[in-house]
């Protein structure tokens, strides 16, 4: 992989990954395609949405149907058809939700199959070799994702365990493909300082950003995006996992985050919940079944061009398959869209200009912040 | 509707209907559209798979999301994009099926919403109307569908409420679309005739044999259809409804159909049912885990070139959505194969070869019928 960064405005970035399946502009938007498929959409729909990486999610395929598996059928790419890059998780967060069903100690992590009950155990090698099976474009080094909330002595513990966790996986990690590491450290700054110092150090191809979106306030996670944005390397792209809204995608960015992914756009969609250029509406609600105005007259998509809000809600309230297929081709075509407007205006020089905008067009308050 | 035959092979016809909308070839296959949607698929997808008509349920799309709506919206085809021809059934097939819940008189028939428990009264003369609100392209005549099995008396009586009814059809159809009478008789060939006779007399610009694929054995069905198959007006397109199977409708195409719907491609495809040119599959089933063939290794279709049985049966055994899509696709795409096979050798005198390879490749025994 390599990493060009191609203007800043402040903190806020315009990059380019380059991958052998292709290039991803950044600020990104990774589709989440949980079990080799992301939910309701085909290859080509993504494709035409512009997306240019998704997301895999190791725990889920290493279970169904199973990374060897997937390995023996020619990998991941081959078995979903998805010919661009594609970034696979490490399992540690799916492992993480699992709760108190989870024993962890030095060497890795025990746990139940929530499919057959069968006890898996589970180290940061074998998540590399899982992610290799799987033929991953970038792997995720395997973590701990810190509780929260948590005292400062429990979160210290579990960052440092990543960290060593982190130094196995760079030393078990053969493939070609990128490998990113995960900074942890909870709420607290000098936690969070420590972590990215040993994760820079050991040379990873990328930073990400774990232990966010996991209960915390919009202003803790803020304080910390802050607090990182002028220590993070200038030379590595940033993913922030799991984020987010795209209020939270928009305030990232102000604070140099490159790279998102996040399951809200494809889940709510199959709710209803559509993401519009003038906020969020539900479109099962009964003041749409009259309605032939487009889901997002701003959008130029296939959904909005061709469909009316009366249809989606019939679509959904009589539950059709296609209410979720178009309302998520909507989703993703909207995040897309918006990741293509912050691109375009970073590289011109008129983020701080989109920013109000977007705030503006969205009626929502616009925190303080670097512009 | 303009109606051209174009050649002939014994009974087996191969003839095209224009529409203001477009042609349809025929021997032709109507994928079911029940609720302004044909389950899981696009209309590009559709498109895609050569479907140049679809069908939509009058009884469902009157109680939701409503035809006046949907004429209010501009009609059924803008409601949906669907550009090409529809037929739309009269509803009376669905009111039949709700069984002793329905009381039917000479004036029409009375039963409860399943929806909302709301009572409705449907005459002959509403279905029309119905069917022109929602901008039907081919309406259908609203009749009683004979139970199987039926007495003679009954079927008589049915029959006769049938042929009074397709008068107030015929009187209150007012638009340009096209409509269709239905013959009905059940098991009994005077029967059929006597309704076939009255049908040609009304001058419909389509005839259907309804009552039929309603629990009857095969030989029943191929019975009436042969029966029926030097009696059908020559001038006229042909509707055998509800059917079928590949087998079934290669069997009416040799006795003289010309258009066929059916839920089956659509709803077994949901359920891992895939029709292919070497019979049918479960794609859920554990042989296919590691399969790396196509569905169909004889299908030019995008599913067979681009995905696995592996992969769809991973999808489907995950219950993720793509696996009932692509396997819908699949499932319409071969379908249409069929039918575009089936014309190709009506059109160029090869259809006795034709069917023999059918069966042959289907490894099904031919049962005797012209040839």
């Amino acid at each position: 992989m390599k990493f060009n960064l191609n203007n800043k405005s402040e903190f806020a970035r315009r990059s380019e990954l380059e991958f052998t399946r292709g290039k991803v502009q950044t600020p990104a938007f990774m589709p989440v395609g949980t079990n080799g498929t992301v939910k309701g959409m085909t290859v080509e729909d993504l494709e035409s949405t512009d997306s240019e990486i998704i997301l895999g999610n190791t725990f889920h395929l290493m279970l169904r149907p199973g990374d060897e598996r997937i390995r023996d059928l020619g990998g991941l790419h081959k078995f979903t058809n998805w010919k661009r890059p594609i970034l696979t998780d490490s399992g540690g967060f799916q492992v993480w939700s699992l709760g108190d069903l989870v024993k962890i100690n030095e060497e890795g992590v025990k746990f139940s199959s929530p499919y057959d009950g069968k006890k898996i155990f589970m180290t940061p090698e074998d998540s590399i070799k899982i992610q290799q099976n799987l033929g991953s474009d970038i792997v995720m080094a395997f973590d701990e994702c810190t509780d929260y909330p948590s005292t400062y002595e429990e979160a210290k513990k579990s960052m440092e365990l990543s960290m060593r966790w982190a130094k196995r996986c760079i030393k078990s990690h053969k493939s070609d493909s990128a490998i990113f590491g995960i900074v942890q450290g909870g709420m607290y700054r000098d936690l969070r300082e420590e972590s990215l110092n040993k994760i820079t150090e050991m040379n990873f191809d990328g930073i990400a950003l774990g232990g966010l979106s996991v209960g915390e306030s919009k202003e803790e996670k803020t304080e910390i995006l802050e607090f990182m944005s002028d220590k993070l390397p200038e030379d590595k792209p940033r993913y922030l996992m799991g984020v987010g809204t795209p209020q939270d995608i928009v305030e990232a960015v102000r604070y140099g985050i490159d790279m998102f992914d996040c399951v809200l756009p494809t889940r709510n969609a199959r709710n209803g919940q559509l993401f519009t250029s003038e906020g969020v509406i539900n479109i099962r609600n009964a003041e749409y079944k009259n309605s032939d105005e487009p889901i997002d007259k701003n959008c130029d998509s296939k959904v909005s061009q061709n469909y009316s809000r009366a249809y989606l809600n019939h679509l959904q309230r009589t539950n059709e398959m296609l209410g979720s297929m178009l309302a998520t081709y909507h989703n993703i075509a909207y995040y897309q869209s918006l990741m293509r407007n912050l691109r375009n205006s970073i590289e011109n020089n008129k983020f701080a200009k989109f920013i109000k905008e977007f705030y503006n067009s969205q009626n929502l308050e616009m925190p303080d912040g670097p512009l």
